[in-house]
């Protein structure tokens, strides 16, 4: 369904992982995929191969972007899949409390992507600053072994647990309209600018981190459309008058 | 541990299979595995080489048994898992319920097991008949394809979800820690400062409003203390490099 969640793959590599991921979605029902950048090309015959009965559902339908940003440029909301949450300053949901605000999020009309690394290192600290948050399942700290076919299907399962369950969703408080990947984007681009202009990245060795802590924060906030308006205007004042 | 639900592998096919149960079961701290007439025998190296890290831990102790009735001999309480309810004269549990009653059952002192099928034709009605009851994931009826390792890890985790139990619902980065309220106050009395200076408050009798709609801005984002910090550094080089 159109607003259900989408799931990105980022750079996946195998393709028999691309086709276990989309029969895990449409064991509950969910056929949103998207790929950033396959190593393979697209489309894949392995991966038509593994998804068998989801071809059809899940991989035709597939989107492919060439990277993260354009994949979740629609998304008000995404989650960093993680195994371990590592030093990035974002909020960690379990997969049950990541389904939570995902279906809340939904409910207010907002688009949410969960965004999966490729099968041997995962996500790389870039990818994940571009996420509003990090989902990471509770796994025995001393075996951890959860492959990418496995972390689709938990958050999936989620999803159809959640979402099968007779409980009617709770929605407090007005209905927020948050900001998409694109807005978020375009107000980081702004700032960016305007303090790579006023020298702020320096010195040069440090100023990937900057930009990346930078990055981070933007996507962390949970922006409303009016704050990035706000936002976009306070900047251009205090350019303009000096 | 050993009042832990048993996970009963019915003749397995697959010492890869095993092996790759054997994982889903350790990621949520379960090692009792047992086996019931494998096809391949026992010990197997093919599970043993899909186990990796969880050879030691579960494929070592586990235990193997002629027939299912010897294997749940010692349990009060048995789900055999289905992929679709066949025999109606049992009740059917969702994993969720499945686990919330085997922890009751735990809980009372009563050990529970849990059947798995082999991987073609799963469980026989044969083996459904020794059982307590039935479990069953919710899934998609146009496209149910778990496997068993999928089936095994679903339950592992609705186990380990379960079990966590008390676990808060948003976990916190270890790294995050929230800014004060007057640190988030001396950042929002900066901004509005430089702001003031630039003339962005502007038409007066809309100031108010404008003045209103940053404080009540920088009270709603979860900042941290080092957001705070960089917002203070970004906006102090934004206003010394003209």
């Amino acid at each position: 369904m159109s607003n259900d969640p989408v799931f990105i793959l980022t750079r996946p590599q195998m393709g028999e992982n691309i086709g276990a991921a989309a029969r895990a979605m449409l064991n509950f029902g969910l056929t949103g995929l998207r790929l950033v950048a396959p190593r393979d090309g697209w489309p894949n015959p392995a991966a038509v191969a593994t998804a068998s009965g989801a071809a059809g559902r899940v991989l035709d339908p597939a989107r492919v972007y060439p990277d993260l940003a354009a994949a979740v440029g629609d998304c008000a909301m995404t989650f960093a899949t993680t195994a371990r949450p590592r030093e990035l300053t974002k909020p960690v949901y379990t997969p049950e409390a990541a389904v939570a605000e995902a279906r809340a999020q939904i409910a207010a009309g907002n688009k949410v992507g969960f965004i999966f690394g490729p099968e041997r290192a995962g996500l790389e600290n870039s990818d994940i600053a571009q996420a509003s948050a990090i989902v990471s399942v509770p796994v025995n700290p001393e075996f951890a072994s959860l492959n990418l076919g496995q972390a689709v299907l938990l958050i999936a399962y989620e999803w159809g647990r959640q979402t099968a369950g007779a409980a009617p969703m709770r929605l407090e408080g007005a209905v927020t309209e948050l900001a998409t990947g694109i807005e978020v984007e375009k107000l980081a681009d702004h700032y960016e600018e305007r303090l790579e202009e006023a020298g702020y990245f320096f010195p040069p060795t440090k100023a990937p981190v900057m930009r990346q802590t930078l990055r981070s924060f933007w996507a962390r906030m949970p922006l409303t459309r009016a704050d990035v308006q706000t936002l976009h205007g306070a900047l251009r004042q205090l350019m303009r008058k000096r």
